[in-house]
């Protein structure tokens, strides 16, 4: 998907809502663990409920497979279906790979070829040469772990080097050079809005993939005010909120009750 | 697995090799391509020839991935295979994970509960709670990328810190807090054999795996000098100059021909 065609939906839908598909087997509704594949029927439910409130899904990758093989399986299904029912709606392959060039581009190979997920995350520490491969790859993207959402953001990331920048930053300043705006994407966890400041001035226009709104306790005002660009530039992603939303028959409904929220609350964005 | 259990098997087998399982299936011998399954014939061909001269296996899990489900289904064979009939043999899922603590702990089912490796390696990025959850499984390992063999190493490992530490060290530094020598290893590229004075430094006793002898350019003497302990200390891994030796009929012949060399070369360690 090209960076015009998500703006474009963006607009159309009024939302820049991402739903993360990560099925936890103890917490899927208990009337689905009957189906011969419960994390697809639940993710097939889900999706069919919210997708005209958001403009993206983000299946985990972990989520899948834990189940092995069959979890795997269930992953290529749950792609194959919004490709096939929703084809403008953005899939994000939550993986956080990365690993040396040649290994990058078979990792690349199976999101991108073998899955058709239109962006995978991706872990910086490796370098240049970890990132690359999935950039050769026309309309797709890299989206590059920036600050993330969790405590241990702390330990290496938030650490400040020589030249007194952050780890972080240096990450954004030197991986922008390797790609542009139309494929690279960064994650920037929201329970550090003000942070978002700091960002923009690194990389202004990039789309930024924030988790942590809602369930780790970010807040959309905040990170619009500070991250919001021309083109919203956003993509804010809730999981567990939505997904979780009720545990009954009425799992789905209630999902889209969550979800239509959240767009309704983006809407003021759009004028 | 435990770090007793390893020790006496590389005393046993006067080895520390390890045998890199990257099937691409470009470079597999052409008359493997009509078996049902060419991954898993290869695998289990090599494996069967190299188990006398190596302690350990390392599939790397994007070569599996690329071939969607089918290939994922190689990986968990090919871990199965090994378990099976090479139990003594130390099983590394090269994976490169590393999540936040839930997503984590999901990786951590995925490859230590439904795939029995008894170590994956984890990207440090995201910090204590991307690698905490892996440490929980009891006699399993977590091999954290310390200092990558590839060039992009450059563009943030070694980055100085404002206290003079350079990133990897660091990394080295704080993680070692998290679990002991019984429960970590680290990956310490070989292509820099001179910094790793500096990492026995930090961590005198942990095991390292050292990628990049052989085709990335290492020089297991020079390894040694720097790396070695008491208990050795070292898994060395080697992948292509071993399992492409040659891509005809005596594929596995020369593998192991490969293989018998470097542990030739190792044995002189054990006196």
């Amino acid at each position: 998907m090209t960076r015009q065609q998500l703006v474009e939906h963006i607009h159309l839908m009024k939302s820049f809502l991402c739903v993360g598909l990560d099925p936890d087997m103890g917490k899927l509704p208990k009337h689905l663990l009957n189906e011969p594949d419960p994390i697809f029927a639940f993710n097939k439910a889900i999706i069919d409920a919210t997708h005209v409130y958001c403009v993206s899904y983000k299946p985990n990758s972990a989520f899948y497979e834990a189940h092995g093989v069959k979890g795997f399986e269930s992953l290529v299904k749950t792609i194959d279906y919004i490709k096939m029912n929703y084809p403008n709606h953005f899939i994000i392959a939550d993986a956080k790979r990365g690993d040396i060039g040649n290994t990058s581009g078979m990792y690349a190979k199976a999101f991108f070829s073998e899955m058709k997920a239109d962006a995978i995350t991706v872990a910086p520490y490796m370098g240049s040469d970890s990132v690359k491969p999935f950039l050769t790859h026309k309309n797709k993207w890299v989206i590059l772990l920036g600050l993330t959402s969790n405590e241990g953001a702390f330990d290496f990331q938030t650490k400040e080097l020589s030249g007194k920048k952050k780890v972080f930053e240096q990450v954004l300043e030197t991986s922008k050079e390797w790609g542009n705006e139309e494929n690279m994407m960064y994650v920037i966890g929201a329970t550090k809005a003000e942070l978002l400041a700091d960002v923009r001035k690194i990389i202004p226009n990039h789309f930024l993939l924030i988790p942590g709104v809602g369930a780790q306790g970010g807040n959309l005002e905040e990170v619009c005010k500070y991250g919001l660009t021309k083109d919203i530039g956003l993509l804010i992603n809730s999981s567990r909120q939505i997904i979780y939303a009720s545990n009954g028959n009425d799992f789905a409904e209630k999902a889209a009750e969550e979800a239509a929220k959240v767009q309704k609350e983006m809407e003021k964005y759009f004028i």
